[in-house]
C-alpha cells in the first residue's frame, strides 16, 4: 500500500464511472463525469481529478448532490443563457453550459452562459478548453466552494479564491490555457504542504494579527493571501459577482464550505464564455500570430538561474502526453482511500499497470 | 507657478477642448475627448487625464495620430464587432466601441467589441463604466502603450502591464468599478516616485540580475513585476492576446513605446464587453444583492491597524463628488506645462478658481 500506483487513463475512467453508477447516477452522467475527471488527472490538476472522488461519493451518499437531476435553461437570449443545475454534479452542469455557449457563439459570434445550483466541477481549464475544438476562445470563472480569503484588510472569510481560466488556440503550438486561483497559493497547496510536513513560504498565508503564517498545520488560524494584495481581492470579488451573484448563485457569506458540510446544497455559480475567432478575422492568421507570441515569450533572454520561460498550459499539455503514454500516478494515501471506496461501493478496485 | 492650481471641471473641459480644436480635430471629437479626459481627472485617475494632454498634442503635431479619422466597423455579427480606429485618438475609438457593444447587448444580451488601430484611451474604468447607465455590466481590456514587463523568468520587455476594468452596478451603493494593471505597481507610480525623489518598496521592480530595484531613477535598469509572479504574467499575456492579437492589433514585440516614439502608429488594441443584467434575472434583485455583498465586505472584522475595508471604485466615486464640488487640483509642474501649451496653441490658459 505504500507504493505509488500507476494507472492507465482507461482503467481510471472505468473505475470512476463504476463508482458513480454504484451511487445511482445515470450511466450517461457517470460516463461524462468520469471523462472530465480523468482529463483533470491527465493534465496534472491532481487536486481536481480522482483525488476528489471520495469526497464526491460522501456528498452524494449524504444527499448533498442530486443523482437524477434535471439540468434546464431558465432564461436565454440569442447570446446568453442562465442554466439551473438542479444541484447536479458540477461537471454535468458546466459541460452543458459550455455546450450551450459554443452553440450560441457559433451563430452569434459570442455567448455568455451562467449557471446556478451547480457544484464543484473540477479544474476551470476543462470548460475554458471546450470551445477550442470549434475554433473559439473559451473563458470560465467560478465561485470557489469554500471561503479561504477575507476582503483586503479584513479577517472574516467572505471570499473564495475564485478562479479564472482562459483558453486560446494556436496553430503549431499547443493552445495557451491559463487556469489560476486569485490567491498566491491555491488552498490545495496549503493542504499538500501540511500532508508532507513542509513549511510554507511567506506570502502564502497570514494570521488574524497580520503576521506571516508559514506552518500549514496552523492554517485554521489564518487565511490565504490574494495575488497583488488589494488587486487579487478585487478580482476575487468581481469574479464572484459575475459567476455567483449575477446567476442567483451563492456569493460572500452564502458560500457553503463543501469540505465541512456534505449535506447543504452549495448553489455554486459558474460561467462560460465562448468567442468565435472568425468573427474577428481569418482563423489561421490569428493562430499563426498566437504561435509568434508564444515563441517570442519563450525566446526572451532569461534571468540568471532560469532554465526556461513557459507559457500557460505548456506544462499541462506535456503532462497530458506523458500520462496518456505512461499512465497516471496515484499517491499511496489516495490509492488506499480508493481501495476503501471500492469495498464500500462493491466495485472492482482500481488496478495499477 | 509653485502653487497648486484648483480648476473647475468646466474650465478643464473648455481648455482641453480648445487644445484639440487648435490641433485641427473636429469640434465634436474635441468635445468628446475633453469629456472623457475630465472624467479621468474627476475620478482621480490623475495619470490618465489632463496630465496626458501635452503628450497627446506632441503626438498629434508629430503626425502620430489621425486628426480627421474615419472610425469604421470592419466586421460584425449580431453580438460582436471589430472596429478599425483609423489611428484616431483612443478615446474616440473606445467610446464608439462601447456604444456599439451597448447597442448590440441591448438586443442580444451580451456583446464583445474589439478594436485595432486605436491609441491610448485614458483609464480603463471609463469604458467599462459606460454600460452601467443601461443596466449592464461592462468589461474593458487593453494592450498598454509601452512594454515594461518581460515574460516571467525573462528579461526582454515583451509585455505591457495590460489592464482590465470591470464595472458592476449596485442599487443604493455606488457601482463597483475595478480598474487595475496586471503589475504590482503601474508604471506611472514608478515615474511618480522618481519625480518626488522617493524610494520604491521591494516587489515593485526587479533588475536584470533578479535583484530588487528600489531606486525609481534606475527604472531603466529593470522592469516592473506582475501581480502574483507567474500569474500576473499569464494574465498580461492572455489580456494581450484578447485585446491585441485577436483584433489584429499590436502585441508583444510589435508594441510601440508611445513615450519614446511620437510618430509611429501604435495600432493599439482594446476590447469592450457589455452584458445585460435582465438577461439573467430581475435587475433590482441583482443590484440589491450587490449592495449586500458590498456591505458584507465593508462590515468584515479588520486586521489590527486597518481603519476601513474598501470595495473597488469606492475611492474614485468619493473623489468624483469632491472634485465636482471643490475642483480638480493641478500639480504645479503640470500647470506650468499646460501654460506653455496654451502659448504654443494660442488658446486661453487654464484658469484656477
Amino acid at each position: 500500500m505504500s507504493e505509488r500506483r500507476i494507472v492507465t487513463s482507461g482503467a481510471l475512467h472505468g473505475f470512476i464511472r463504476a463508482a458513480f453508477e454504484a451511487c445511482d447516477l445515470p450511466a450517461e452522467h457517470a460516463e461524462r463525469i468520469a471523462g472530465l475527471m480523468v482529463e483533470a488527472d491527465l493534465i496534472g490538476a491532481d487536486n481536481h481529478g480522482v483525488f476528489r472522488l471520495p469526497q464526491y461519493v460522501r456528498r452524494i451518499k449524504a444527499g448533498g448532490v442530486a443523482v437524477q437531476p434535471t439540468i434546464a435553461v431558465l432564461k436565454e437570449t440569442d447570446a446568453t443563457a442562465l442554466v439551473d443545475g438542479d444541484n447536479a454534479m458540477g461537471h454535468l452542469v458546466m459541460h452543458r453550459a459550455a455546450e450551450i455557449a459554443i452553440e450560441k457563439a457559433a451563430r452569434r459570434g459570442v455567448a455568455w452562459v451562467g449557471a446556478r445550483n451547480s457544484n464543484h466541477a473540477g479544474p476551470a481549464a476543462l470548460y475554458a478548453s471546450m470551445p477550442l475544438a470549434r475554433d473559439m476562445i473559451g473563458l470560465y470563472i467560478a465561485v470557489g466552494n469554500a471561503n479561504h480569503m477575507p476582503p483586503w484588510g479584513g479577517i472574516d472569510m467572505l471570499l473564495s479564491t475564485n478562479p479564472i481560466a482562459i483558453a486560446v488556440p494556436a496553430l503549431e503550438e499547443p493552445p495557451i490555457v491559463l487556469d489560476m486561483a486569485t490567491s498566491v497559493a491555491a488552498y490545495g497547496k496549503v493542504k499538500g504542504a501540511a500532508q508532507r510536513g513542509e513549511t510554507m513560504p511567506e506570502g502564502w498565508m497570514m494570521d488574524r494579527q497580520g503576521r506571516p503564517l508559514t506552518d500549514p498545520k496552523r492554517a485554521d488560524e489564518g487565511f490565504v493571501l490574494p495575488i497583488g494584495g488589494y488587486k487579487g481581492y478585487a478580482l476575487a470579488l468581481l469574479f464572484g459577482l459575475l459567476a455567483g451573484t449575477l446567476n442567483g448563485a451563492a456569493m460572500g457569506s452564502e458560500v457553503i464550505d463543501f469540505n465541512a458540510d456534505d449535506k447543504s446544497p452549495t448553489n455554486t455559480g459558474q460561467l462560460v464564455v465562448a468567442l468565435k475567432l472568425d468573427a474577428f478575422g481569418p482563423v489561421d492568421a490569428f493562430k499563426r500570430s498566437v504561435d509568434r507570441v508564444i515563441r517570442e515569450m519563450r525566446g526572451s533572454a532569461r534571468l540568471p538561474g532560469v532554465d526556461a520561460i513557459r507559457v500557460p498550459g505548456e506544462q499541462s499539455h506535456r503532462r497530458r502526453r506523458e500520462r496518456l503514454a505512461g499512465g497516471i500516478p496515484i499517491h499511496p494515501a489516495l490509492a488506499a482511500q480508493l481501495d476503501k471506496l471500492s469495498d464500500q461501493l462493491e466495485i472492482a478496485p482500481l488496478a495499477g499497470t
